[in-house]
């Protein structure tokens, strides 16, 4: 048997010679039918009472990996298939998951390594406060927060309780969201919120209207939970509320800067969107996700904030305005909702991270969110303007691309001129060219898709939007042999 | 109006008064019908131009919540009632959650302030290594740490997939799990990760077998899921094999200590159970979350490391061996599921926190976790065997409970001697006298009830255990007022 032990001086020997021969087993070095040396010689070679060699043996005998033949030794036993996860792959009848998830969706390949990224979605993590940030995790290692994190009191912790508390303070404060504490439940990012939402609001075959275009991965949240996904069109004043199906229990929208067109939700509409619901006895669910960033002056209010009927369900994120890495968001509900949705995150996850909500709690409270926010806006705004220009100018992409109006978040949404182009093949040439840009027709579900490309402005400097929408302005050119290249 | 203002010198002004004036109609202290300020006479009060409060005013009659009376001046609108949580609580026809979730189950309340903490499934917060932890954390927090988080690759970003690779080696050296990280998902906490595989293999109607008594909060866990939950008994050797109902589609065990009699599943019922799950085509889900802390030489092999057919999901968690509040477990699945998983973890929370994953994978690679196991299992094995003692000296407890064999884990449980006792209102005495136990009756789910009380030994120093079981006993004394109290 040519096989490597390294033992150890302390711990259990005989556990060593039992798990190194084991493993050997299980990941093939031994194949059934091996001859295993006599414990008498491994002994000898270990330099360790033969005792220890039998006990390991005795284990590895009673489980059936080894077999003993009278008078010939200690062998792997014959039919030994070793249980891993290549034998278990090949497996006939093996274990699958359901049919809802029998089809995993690939996720769209990240644009990493590209010259220029107008990813949708990301912030700039270089803006992020790390040194405050690194004080207040800091101070929230401390014992006494640690132990008092979850576990000790019925539902979220102290931790989860300050950051509540605080998120209510700021949504109140920057975006008249009326709530306490109470009213927030913090969550593992808007995803989880959303998650949330829907176990506690949705019957298999509801019906639950979304934005078309809109985030196709809340739309496949939504089916998850078994719900029938309706795709209801967005015009220049949002979704069109005359459009929703009669019998949508849920609407999700995102009326601020409305995902990824960019519109805003007329007030008109707003209105009418809370009447519509209060008549069809249905929750809408608001999802704010970037409008923390807002670049004209008095933004509209958020329908949480109009809703007179605790129609609406509120959904946040600190993804967008601090890093996504962070993982926390929060929904403001009703107070018919809160107790169903805190037992619902109980359930499944019981708490967040301890750590992170005691940070982020300090961080709203001592005033750097705010901080944060106006410093960054300054830089996306210029991001934002410049991107504009290239956009609007004669000899920019005006030929090309038409700009829809927006007051907020961190991306801009055009839409092809040219009925002939198709937004996935210019991507791609786009990248091949350097570029990232997102294809608008891709996140239809059921409307007819128009075409067009999105610009996020997390992932790109101020001075790479110009020679960005060069190339891309090349991409253009080159996609209508008709016409002449750019210079 | 009897308004205070407060305006900080930066900032748009305008937006100041109108938010503070939007705030006070919204809770109350304006109310409609009352009068505001002339423009004029709150410029001039305020110091400021009469432009910047026309402006606030003005997004205030758009709104709504003023109205313009002509000659009469500016008033709250007569019909505004302020959509405070209080208000939106009380309509009618307001939204409620599904019957699933309408009536949330409170959970019990926390043992905090009592002298001698007994809780389950606590571990000790003290022996935590936080100098160590703080160290690995702000090593996390490091930009491009944070950048490459999430959101930047398909699926978990790379501080999950390095925490998955090192949980796998971790699993298999310690618990001879077969696992690479492909076949790990990281999950916040062991709850997380069971409500994962019940979205991917539980179709609304599926049978759940789980163990009875059992883990509560787990059969809650798949009720949510629409699955019809069996309890099954559990004897000396673990669930009742013979016992499970044909049609599970899903058996949840906890094989090495079960919650909450302690028992550890023989290698024969393993056997018999993993056969019976070929059979039945099930699948396992073997909840292994306090194994670490071993107070017998062999452990018996996982469940999934004698599957050799893909049947078993091996489910771990870092609460117990680290602290609760980390929030970090896992789900080792066949790899017929773990497509399944990771798609059903990144459509409802993306990925876990970035900065405790990376903190994490450091640890364990580092070897601090299995040198804290290591330390901890001594300080628990001291605080047991004072427990063990206890409740087995003539002197002691030993009239009343019988203790539940086990060799890993942080708690003991004991069964009642005497069928005329009721373990919950032993309990409810007990707490009167400082003591937290906890009783069996209430982790049964069908079975008929067996009472005695389990002891958890994350929460009590060692010098505490003997005077929590002088009380303990003082209550059970005088619960048999046929009986003299013992001294």
């Amino acid at each position: 048997m040519d096989l490597h032990f390294s033992l150890s001086g302390s711990g259990d020997l005989s556990a060593q010679i039992y798990a190194q021969v084991r493993a050997a087993v299980l990941d093939g070095r031994l194949a059934g039918g091996d001859r295993v040396p006599a414990s008498r010689d491994l002994a000898a070679s270990l330099g360790v009472s033969r005792g220890t060699v039998t006990a390991a043996y005795d284990r590895l005998l009673a489980e059936e990996l080894l077999e003993s033949r009278r008078g010939a030794g200690t062998f792997v036993a014959s039919g030994c298939v070793p249980p891993t996860p290549a034998a278990r792959r090949a497996r006939p009848g093996a274990v699958t998951p359901t049919a809802l998830w029998a089809n995993p969706v690939a996720p769209p390949p990240g644009p990493s390594g590209v010259a220029f990224d107008f990813s949708v979605g990301v912030p700039d993590a270089s803006l992020f406060p790390l040194a405050t940030w690194r004080r207040l995790v800091s101070a929230t290692l401390r014992r006494g927060r640690l132990s008092a994190g979850t576990y000790d009191a019925p539902g979220p912790g102290a931790a989860g309780s300050r950051l509540e508390a605080e998120i209510a303070r700021y949504a109140g404060r920057s975006r008249s969201v009326v709530a306490s504490g109470g009213d927030v439940v913090a969550t593992a990012g808007a995803q989880q919120a959303l998650d949330l939402v829907a176990r506690v609001l949705v019957e298999p075959g509801d019906v639950v209207a979304v934005e078309d275009p809109g985030y196709t991965a809340v739309a496949r949240l939504f089916a998850t939970h078994r719900a029938v996904v309706r795709g209801v069109p967005v015009d220049g004043e949002g979704i069109v509320v005359d459009a929703l199906p009669d019998t949508a229990r849920l609407v999700y929208v995102t009326p601020s800067h409305q995902h990824p067109t960019g519109v805003a939700m007329s007030l008109a509409r707003r209105i009418a969107l809370l009447e519509w619901a209060v008549r069809h006895g249905a929750v809408i669910v608001e999802d704010d996700y970037d409008s923390e960033f807002r670049f004209a002056d008095r933004p509209l209010e958020p329908l949480q904030s109009l809703d007179r009927d605790g129609r609406v369900v509120y959904v946040g994120s600190f993804s967008k305005s601090l890093l996504p890495a962070l993982r926390v968001g929060y929904a403001i509900a009703p107070t018919t909702l809160t107790a169903a949705l805190r037992e619902a995150k109980r359930v499944t996850v019981w708490d967040g991270d301890a750590v992170t909500q005691g940070a982020l709690a300090a961080f709203l409270a001592e005033g750097h969110h705010a901080a944060h926010v106006k410093r960054a806006t300054r830089v996306y705004r210029a991001r934002r303007e410049a991107l504009l220009d290239g956009l609007t100018a004669p000899d920019g992409l005006a030929d090309w691309l038409e700009v829809v109006p927006s007051a907020a978040g961190l991306h801009l949404c055009t839409l092809f001129r040219d009925p002939a182009l198709d937004d996935v093949t210019i991507a791609v040439a786009a990248l091949t060219a350097g570029v990232h840009v997102e294809p608008l027709s891709v996140r239809h579900l059921e409307q007819p898709p128009r075409h067009g490309l999105a610009f996020g402005v997390g992932g790109i400097p101020r001075d790479g939007v110009g020679p960005a929408l060069t190339a891309l302005r090349g991409v253009f050119s080159s996609s209508r042999p008709g016409r002449p290249a750019a210079g």
